[in-house]
């Protein structure tokens, strides 16, 4: 395996041949463990038990899971069966539900004696594609790095702020918000990211610190608060975040406190970029703020915090009075005038109706009856 | 002891009549433990080791620091030791030295043997001044509070939301953002308080989700990242915080994060008020952004959260790889032209050069020359 799969990727084929390697993301940013998937069983408990996680990486390893399941019976019930375990182990993740039927579409007409190769090809192809969208997006969100750096006279590095995990972590290969600074610097621009901790579930913290330091791209923790701060005084040159969502009208739904940011970019003329593949993009909702329901996960992950105990231990522990109860909302929506551009594998768009529209015309075309 | 001291209070004058009681408030959140300090040492030490915290309340420690030491030896000597003890608790506390100075003036020139009951009598009075003016602030606040209760028609609860601690654990009585919520509830208004997690040292889900508990006012922790999103939503009537030091023109000092919640109160037309007695105006700064020096703290706290684990020990746990640093900014500063208002002991006050001239006059005469 070259040496760039090992580092920028989070599943690759193992050198048997057959087997699927991941990253165990649970043990992150405490322990770096690759665990081989040899079963689709265990491709669903991986999936199950979040040693995955990001949806294009879900629906890498369930594609991946119905390879595994044709080496050990091809025959069309073990193929319905593989489905149902898959589809089971995270059931709202909507990637993995297409990358589910794009394999069964694929092997079912097929005889049982070619399944297995063919189920190989796609879940690579599967994961190519993610790439290439990545990638794609690194390359734009580049010329944006590219031309605040010549505009700084290529003095100092360009400091980029990033909200959660938008990485590649969460992604086949070089992640989404991340891919554009993964892109600066291999060309040699030098950057230096701001990572927010980004609470609850700390991220930011734990993985976008651990992917970051393994390519050796400078980058500083700081709280969740402490981004005006540093916004203020001049310490960032560009914001870049992910989406879990976007409207057609350029409202982005991300990770809780992304608005916080947005707001304080444009109160300091700081860029503020969203970076997304176009599958993300829901056409068929306008206003985010409105029409956009958020989740509201279990209060624990408000009043506690894990990590790593002095004696090496990753506990759970607790920061509140036992009665308190927190409220746990976890994400946020901010309105597209905040938004400088939204940069997409195709280039990079005005976050508005208009903008989308000119970059993928056809698809905003309900946009006129809302 | 009444029952409104004990529970509003952090320093009293214990049952025997010389001992003075605090809460050691290094226990917070996980144990509510009463110290009794019965020498001048004592006193130092929980000055020294944070049992005590928040300007006006190492004032007042200080100040029963003195009589303590009045018991032990009322001569000059010692006197001028003790002075020196309590002030080396903590060097750069402006309340510490002011309230040690204020002691030591008032007991040299007296005979020794009227020493004694003058040092009770003025830490006493240290203490009844505080309370005075958090009191007027927490009167004043109540106003706006009852207004916004009229303005919903007397429907469902005001929700204040707040950061960091400015509650009663940080002065003596009342607190200074918590005073006019803790009115409010007083007097029947039914109030719901956002407490802001306030990392990274946790103040809001530690002191404050704490001390609202114990006087039974309904709160919701919520982390910092998520006070964007509740105002969005209509979930915020108001905010009140807290400031370390305010501008002649009105730009606030605060815990790191609060500039944040400002920008999100503006955007979301919320009333965003800082409450604070005017000895934290400084008069000789006009530009917060520009003038004010930002500490930087130990990045330890960035990197690590304190928590008890599930045996009940309390634990310090890394929640970042190894290698990752942080940035420690512990404060931020909001422009003045965010805040709705300054709520003083003295009235409320638009938040700006004119309004604080206005409340305090000839306090702000060298504005011209700004």
């Amino acid at each position: 395996m070259d040496i760039d799969a090992d580092t920028l990727r989070t599943i690759w084929l193992a050198e048997d041949g057959g087997g699927v390697d991941i990253i165990d993301q649970t043990r992150l940013p405490f322990e770096y463990s690759v665990v081989r998937l040899e079963t689709m069983l265990e491709a669903a408990h991986a999936i199950a038990d979040m040693l995955v996680r990001g949806a294009p990486l879900i629906g890498a390893t369930a594609a991946y899971g119905i390879a595994l399941a044709m080496r050990e019976d091809t025959s069309d019930a073990h193929l319905d069966s593989a489905y149902r375990a898959l589809l089971d182990a995270r059931p709202t993740a909507v990637n993995l539900r297409w990358a589910l039927d794009d394999m069964r579409a694929l092997l079912r007409p097929l005889p049982t004696t070619k399944r297995l190769a063919a189920a190989y090809v796609r879940a690579r192809e599967i994961c190519e594609e993610d790439i290439a969208i990545c990638s794609a997006i690194g390359d734009h969100g580049l010329e944006i790095i590219e031309a605040i750096w010549e505009k700084k006279d290529r003095q100092g590095p360009v400091n980029i702020l990033t909200h959660c995990n938008a990485g590649w972590l969460a992604t086949v290969k070089w992640g989404t918000a991340t891919a554009p600074i993964y892109k600066a610097h291999q060309a040699g621009i030098p950057v230096h990211v701001w990572v927010d901790e980004t609470r609850p579930r700390n991220q930011g913290a734990g993985l976008t610190a651990w992917e970051l330091g393994r390519h050796n791209v400078p980058h500083t923790l700081i709280v969740d608060n402490a981004g005006g701060h540093v916004m203020q005084h001049g310490m960032v040159d560009l914001c870049i975040v992910g989406t879990d969502r976007t409207t057609r009208s350029g409202d982005v739904c991300n990770k809780i406190g992304t608005y916080l940011k947005a707001l304080a970019a444009r109160d300091n003329e700081v860029p503020f970029y969203v970076a997304l593949p176009s599958p993300t993009i829901d056409w068929t909702i306008s206003d985010g703020v409105r029409d956009i329901p958020i989740e509201r996960r279990d209060s624990a992950e408000v009043t506690h915090v894990i990590g790593r105990d002095p004696q090496g231990a990753v506990v759970q522990v607790r920061i509140t009075p036992d009665a308190t109860d927190g409220a746990n909302y976890a994400f946020d929506v901010t309105p597209a005038h905040l938004v400088s551009g939204l940069i997409t594998e195709k280039g990079v768009s005005e976050a508005s109706a208009q903008g989308l529209q000119a970059l993928f015309p056809g698809r905003g075309g309900s946009l006129e009856a809302s």
